[in-house]
């Protein structure tokens, strides 16, 4: 087997920190803004954005949820209102104070001081209070309830280390706001956006993910409870991928959310919030990349299908031009997913070979390149994403005819999403330890210096307060993290790994984004 | 002809401000958040926002336009290079100086003095300043030219006196920003923006309008040339629903975007930027509205067909439950404007009479009720937006067959959609004024007390300058501002109006939003 010569100079098993930022830039999804904190979104990371936007609201909207739009400034004052939410976010937010520049004498601007706000007006780090007063408004009887709303939209948390997709300290999401007559009703909403989002990064992004609840010390400042899909990135650690909150009645008394009920007595209404946000494109590229750059899963990208003429700047260009264009309107006029197939015939200038690697960086699916040889013999040259290289160690050419390329391209892209979905499924599963009985095992497990460390399935007591804060101190020491309690965990059989009580669940531990 | 009931209780031609209002509460568009200048969109206001963003989208798309996203602050710093842009903006920006709240020891919270912004930064009012920025770094050689791109996004301009859509602090846009090699390529870009402007107003919205030039007070800070679509609203009056900039090479040159040309030589790109904002939906309700509420464009239309069904609360209702849901699958089967037809089946508790006005206010284009002597007679009752009232001052039902009603219905929504634009369309071609040629005309014309002033088109020279500041000031006094010189006028053939000297071109003269 001949040495492959990767598209990228970092490799993820020497250092994947430096991978991930080498995939960001080499598949042109990001880059640094200039202003603190924020990045631009390039068009190919965007487009993947897009794409999951579309994908996620059509099964936002399935559920009967209806989208809304709600300011991005809050009164500092709705911050002071729910006790618990403050403090959970009062720490890092962008504080808007004036309303207007004026000139400084000097050629530049200043914030005018006679236009200082006598309320400072805070850029949402979330919505939960402004919506709560629309609710307030909306909610009158029980027969407006269950109010089911869901916002796209921007949101600032002030952020000092910032990493591209990770965290940023603007970046886009959805956040589900819900409102309903009772505890079980809001439960049930928790749990549907939970299991929508399982199905979500499943189905869509080939994320394989465990749903379950976080533990006390990582709920959403004020929620009553925060439930989770978490993932593993190559790296072994994990990365919440999304969170839904059952938030009790607190956010409806601090915005007074209150209905007649059945009965005609006066209720607080129970809400929940839910979100994902732009940090999954940082999810889906530690889940898929690899040494050569991106993959992107069929479901998600923007170019399934990328034909690249070989072009010899001489006549024979037309008629090869004309054999794509045909190619392209023939796998156009299928369909995947339910959707028709989105293929790019890419005739820009440049060298195919270099156009070629370019997109293998971006991790289009699927890559055709055809010569004049291929159009003579009616074939295509294929590259498939997932198969890229052969076991000569060159890149894994198939050359199929053109008329089956274009009646079969669709089942292609079924199966490369499902081959995305297996590799991670297999490399999680064969990085989660179970049977860990002791605390030193365990830290003996995370001391040793691997390149998956993986999860820990423990069973543990569920403490709670004082008691609970000192086992997350004894596990931060150990840069671990708890991550969530599976909701489909086998039941508790032993004792406590950090209490010796008797264990009443399972939890996983890991190095976490 | 009976009295007809109407729907609201102010009509356009008592009050058209209060009228307008009305309608946005009416048919549950938007109201005021609390938020000095903001507004909530509510779900069908938001849901007509969508339709438009998915309807542009394709048009932006198809010209070759890239989607990105680049960041919600801008550093002051930016709004310092370019001098004429600075002048335009500098006076109502939101302007974040803090990146942290801390509690005030009574309480409350204030922003951290420890957390002050070594520069503060400006909530973006426009991006031209921070995707030149990008531009700079992504443009090399003309080989990277043209760079087409685009961003949908909220900005922020702080207004003392908000409408809402029309004038809010905060809105919601798509601004698009491309970058050419030189004048001529520049120059087309902003045509086809404006030409794609002017296709989705009148093919989605249902909204005529006139393309044409600004004059030099109007254009945006900083441009060359400003271009613009203008509707006539039913008050008379114009509301500019999109523009559309050839910048020169003013803004290139402020962020520095200069690439390598065809010689060797190294120039400044010249770049555009255009864009429509949510106050395109001000223009759908001031343009379609009636004094039963809203009127929505098929096109536009988040549910284009209700289907009513008359419950009893008894046995009956189960079937005819099933006859309507029949009756939507069918519906839904079909399409139109290349789109499966979006029909919702409203079995929500209510009266049917109640939730029909409540149909009617919110503007969809086709209500269906079926009560049980329609499932009986395998007919249904069926009422067009367009053609409420009968000439007996009650709703105008028509009785198809449900077989008709589900094969013929995407026409009916197709007719829906020509018949408001051309309602539209005749009317605002019946209140534009030719031949008026003199300012005393012209003022005496705008002195009447008409409800609907409309447009006069007159011919001028085109001043500049302290001329033309001259002539603003004295139309000014008349309440009136030009809106645009339009691009398939007839050529001039007389004295300008305002100079005496000889005409150059025609231009539209107006009140306006």
């Amino acid at each position: 087997m001949s040495a492959i010569r990767h598209a990228l100079t970092t490799k993820r098993e020497d250092d994947f920190a430096q991978w991930y930022q080498e995939v960001v830039s080499a598949a042109d999804m990001a880059e640094e803004s200039g202003v603190r904190g924020c990045m631009v979104i390039k068009p190919w990371g965007y487009g993947i954005w897009e794409r999951m936007q579309r994908l996620l609201d059509a099964r936002i909207k399935a559920a009967g949820v209806q989208n809304a739009y709600f300011p991005l400034f809050i009164p500092l004052g709705n911050f002071e209102r729910e006790a618990a939410h403050v403090e959970g976010f009062a720490k890092e937010m962008a504080v808007v104070t004036h309303h207007r520049l004026i000139a400084d004498g000097k050629g530049g601007l200043i914030p005018d001081p006679e236009a200082k706000l006598e309320e400072p007006l805070v850029v949402r780090p979330t919505s939960e209070t402004i919506i709560g007063d629309a609710m307030s408004r909306w909610v009158q009887s029980w027969r407006d309830l269950p109010l089911l709303l869901n916002q796209w939209a921007n949101v600032v948390r002030w952020e000092m280390r910032t990493r591209m997709f990770l965290r940023t300290s603007e970046f886009l999401w959805q956040e589900g706001h819900t409102a309903h007559e009772n505890r079980e009703d809001a439960l049930k909403e928790t749990m549907r956006a939970l299991e929508m989002y399982r199905a979500f990064a499943e189905e869509d992004l080939s994320v394989p993910v465990i749903a379950g609840e976080k533990p006390e010390n990582e709920r959403f400042p004020g929620a009553v409870s925060t439930f989770s899909i978490e993932a593993m990135m190559q790296d072994g650690k994990a990365l919440q991928a999304g969170t839904s909150h059952y938030l009790g009645t607190s956010f409806a008394e601090a915005a007074s959310i209150r209905f007649q009920d059945r009965e005609g007595g006066q209720q607080l209404a129970h809400t929940t919030s839910w979100g994902v946000s732009t940090r999954l494109i940082g999810a889906m590229i530690m889940t898929h990349g690899d040494d050569d750059g991106l993959r992107v899963p069929p479901a998600l990208a923007p170019w399934q299908i990328v034909i690249l003429p070989m072009l010899r700047d001489n006549d024979g260009d037309a008629a090869l031009l004309d054999y794509c264009e045909s190619l392209r309107g023939a796998i156009a006029a299928q369909q995947v997913f339910g959707e028709p197939i989105r293929v790019l015939l890419d005739s820009k200038p440049g060298k195919a070979a270099a156009k070629r690697w370019d997109w293998v960086r971006k991790g289009a699916p699927v890559i055709i390149e055809v010569g004049p040889r291929d159009m003579e013999a009616g074939k295509v040259s294929l590259l498939r994403r997932d198969q890229l290289w052969g076991s000569d160690g060159k890149p894994a050419f198939q050359g199929p005819s053109r008329d089956d390329t274009a009646q079969s391209i669709g089942a292609v892209l079924a199966e490369i999403q499902q081959v995305l979905f297996a590799q991670a499924a297999e490399r999680r599963d064969a990085n989660i330890v179970r049977g860990v009985s002791s605390f030193d095992e365990l830290a003996a497990f995370f001391a040793e210096d691997k390149r998956y460390p993986g999860w820990v399935e423990v069973q543990w007591s569920r403490p709670t307060g004082a008691e609970l804060d000192n086992v997350v101190e004894r596990i931060k020491a150990l840069k671990l993290t708890f991550r969530n309690v599976p909701l489909d965990a086998a039941p508790a059989d032993g004792e406590c790994l950090f209490t010796g009580a008797p264990a009443v669940e399972r939890i996983y531990v890991a190095r976490a984004y």
